[in-house]
């Protein structure tokens, strides 16, 4: 269950993550407090070196827990992150990456979650990350 | 001083940063272990609600934090970041943003910086971030 | 498959870890690059209010990511945490506390590592945690 | 000025954080928004090797960042740490630390601190902290 459909997700990253439509970022799936986002492969995405960019990652994950937490709390358009740690693990390879996240903490005023990347040709662990989002107060 | 000129600077990230040639961010000013780049303000910067996309203020730390380690190493291409902490403390206004960057370690393998975010129309602090970055063996 | 022995980990804790000792912490299982330590309860570990005191879920999780690491990389004992990031996510009971660490990158010269404690009574999340570990160059 | 006293901070800590008082730290100034902690130097602290215990400095580090934040806001009990973030950078030496620590942020519900700690014989940067505290609705 998603108290938000995939379609009225995808509607509200049209207005308010610009770089996820930019970047061709895809929602795969939404459930309660789960959300898969696909980042098809672009060659602009890499750094000589064959690392993507990290920007990018973080785009991903950013979607990814913001969907997560939208499956759990509805429409609340003004949760807003707060705080945002990534752990770059290994490179990934010319390939599409995959954002698996997840909320490990709903409070009412405070939201975690947790996200793994992983690259979609070798199915390795690619950054982890953890961020926390501010819940409005008018929301819960 | 520094061990590369922002001339140098300007043309290794137009081959390994493109996000920030894109953002059209500016080095303004390099010396040994600072930086400070500027993103001049543009409207798809901002999020309905205010709020500057996370994403663009992590590409804008990434590149300050990248210069100042370069100005302390000299052109290491390999250095990667291996893990990104920000906390987002207040909204920016409709203005450009200002890293300053400093490294705060600089080890034989790890160096870690720390930048501070500014909104240029009010001067308040609208992002910490601290960095690590992993430098390799050979360009000790 | 582990390459030390519960044994071996606790004669190097009680070397090492000095606080991990006085704290009564028990290392309980150490599989390949897995390990679960509990903290049995004591009062003095909560503060008013009913929270556990951050140090000792601090120090908890970092003996629980270094028995992990070792089980997968031996007896090295240089190996020193760089980075320790933890999201404070539920009050615990009072309860023991149990630390599940895992190894999630295991590099030449970096590792990671993620550890969930939870409160024993509830089996509710208490707290999460990713640090990373430099690891000696010779020893590799 | 401080909202509340060295000696009121003082009474506080010996209810809230035993660790903090059998760890003998001493709070050494508190001003609008910043806060000094010695940690007298005790070979308890130290690992074989010289590392001082991650969770001594963390101990340390909490301490300070709260006596910070209740320096601006008083005597709010129930401000509790939501996230932690450190990063080791040097080895001390035999010697006492000081945690310098401030307040980078201070919101409704969400404050953001940040420490600085140093070794006091050589005056170099041991370890810096980010954190976040959550203030309870009422206390505003």
């Amino acid at each position: 269950m998603s108290e938000i459909s995939i379609v009225q997700m995808e509607s509200l990253i049209r207005e308010q993550l610009p770089f996820a439509v930019e970047s061709g970022f895809i929602l795969e799936s939404l459930a309660d407090g789960r959300a898969v986002v696909r980042a098809p492969y672009r060659s602009s995405f890499l750094r000589p070196g064959g690392t993507i960019a990290g920007p990018v990652m973080m785009g991903l994950a950013d979607y990814a827990i913001y969907a997560a937490l939208l499956s759990r709390i509805g429409l609340v358009e003004l949760a807003v992150t707060t705080s945002f740690n990534i752990n770059f693990l290994s490179r990934p390879g010319e390939a599409d990456l995959i954002a698996d996240a997840g909320i490990i903490k709903l409070g009412k005023r405070l939201a975690v979650g947790e996200v793994e990347i992983v690259s979609a040709d070798r199915n390795n662990l690619v950054a982890h990350v953890t961020a926390t989002y501010s819940i409005p107060p008018d929301s819960a």
